[in-house]
């Protein structure tokens, strides 16, 4: 990619369409693997946060008023929202345009929405290279939001340094025990919508499931926070909080992040070479053919 | 793993014990890497079929019936579902207890519930050595349910070889966008619940939408099948229908399975490598210091 320092450099000195192109190009994978390297090196370590919850639970409101609340102590702030896709379109659902109207022409907020399919090998390394994007472009933090509960919110915290989940109170069992799973990759939970009733009952009993499991937990629990984010209610507080996440970072949790981020990037090349090996095709007929189980033909393929 | 082709003949003779074992190992990742190899040679090349939507859409009350289709058929099930984790108790909330109640006693089904955090290697990973262990032990079909939407669902597609995605439709604007994601998936589609109102409209909705983008989709828009799952209305033709699709399998479909199965194997069986090498500290104490980017890092400990 002869000309991507170049790039990288207009993107550092605020060309947003030099940026919306980069991202574009990262998300299509239309950039080789060699540009990886240069994109991460031009990194300046900023804060990845991720917001997460439910649907429902108004997380693009609180994502909308954390940004305002960045903006006020100065930060240039980036957003990748991970929207689920359309079926028609191919693109993401919600879309830039009808997202973070609040801060349309603020020079210092960028972003970005990316459909949650397609991405080629998988959206959390898709999400990574835009996050490594958005940090070389010098937006910190940048925020990470997913629509959705699962796995996928999983794989994405461990990309975030620190991973905010967002609850909602009102919903059904089943609902309520994914959930719970969400609760275990929490470092802040929010109740937002605070201002409804029963808010109050739902965070003491958050608190009170926290600290029953925080006996069997190899962490403490994680602090529970209220918001109204349509009002601002809670928000400089909990923006406060995150900030303070990442000022008390261990050198174990760097580590541990560092190792995480080596294990995808080993998959990824490793797949990459072994796609583009000379055996590929016959491997994969030996795979299909059940002659040869998929793991022996990967160590063959990987040498 | 010296007694493991014998107790691959335990598994396969009918031993329920030795198999509950067997898929506790897996799990754990007690079992090595050489484990791998004869459990997908002792594999019958099963149907894997995957099952999922929306959380509320009765899925597990599908399955259930779908199973006694299936074995009035003449046919031994697995099922393997995979649960939101509880942070309380560490393991799945459902529980194998509280499901399939129906076929309690059946030697020819057998019911895993697996916890959706924890799986090493990945949820996805986790999941296929079960269906392969399900596999291995003659059960087919081997059904994988899952709860949640998102991403996970997608990865666990591309281990079933039929997907079949549960609607509901009465649910908000964000979980219907969820829903569009997944339609993409979808071999089949079933609008539960259909003794309801709105379901007739919902079907034709669903057909109408999916038409309209069948134009600019890669293949032929998926049947939409309506059920109820409580009474079994609409089962059989269902189990049918899921029979079907694996019959008019095409080589380039079992091709394409194969190849996704391969790049999984080389991603895992790399980053055990990687791991295991001598210059894994070093590698991570670079990332985390930011000296390397983590794909120089890689490829250096890929050689």
């Amino acid at each position: 990619v002869p000309d991507l320092a170049a790039r990288l450099r207009d993107v550092e000195a605020g060309d947003r369409r030099a940026l919306a192109r980069l991202l574009t190009e990262l998300e299509n994978g239309d950039l080789g693997a060699d540009a990886l390297g240069p994109l991460f090196a031009a990194g300046h370590d900023a804060h990845l946060v991720g917001i997460t919850g439910p649907p429902g639970s108004g997380k693009s409101t609180l994502v909308n008023a954390l940004v305002k609340a960045w903006r006020e102590e100065g930060r240039r702030v980036g957003v990748i929202a991970i929207d689920p896709s359309s079926p028609l379109t191919g693109g993401a659902i919600m879309g830039d345009r009808i997202r973070m109207m609040d801060h349309a022409g603020d020079p210092d907020v960028f972003v970005r929405s990316m459909a949650s399919r397609g991405a080629l090998g998988g959206l959390a390394a898709a999400t990574w290279l835009a996050a490594a994007a958005l940090d070389a472009a010098g937006y910190d933090p940048v925020i990470i939001e997913t629509v959705g509960a699962g796995q996928a919110e999983v794989e994405i915290a461990s990309l975030a340094e620190t991973t905010v989940v967002v609850e909602v109170p009102e919903m059904g069992d089943e609902v309520q025990a994914i959930k719970a799973g969400l609760l275990e990759v929490a470092d802040l939970i929010v109740v937002n919508k605070s201002d409804r009733p029963g808010a109050d009952r739902a965070a003491r009993q958050l608190k009170a499931m926290l600290s029953t499991a925080g006996g069997r937990a190899a962490r403490p629990a994680p602090p529970v926070v209220q918001t109204t984010a349509t009002s601002g209610e809670g928000v400089a507080a909990l923006r406060e909080m995150i900030d303070q996440h990442r000022a008390q970072r261990t050198d174990a949790q760097v580590r541990e992040r560092a190792a995480n981020l080596l294990r995808r990037a080993v998959a990824s090349r490793a797949q990459l070479r072994a796609a583009g090996s000379d055996d590929w095709e016959s491997a994969v007929a030996a795979v299909a053919d059940r002659t040869e189980d998929p793991f022996a033909a990967a160590d063959r393929l990987l040498g």
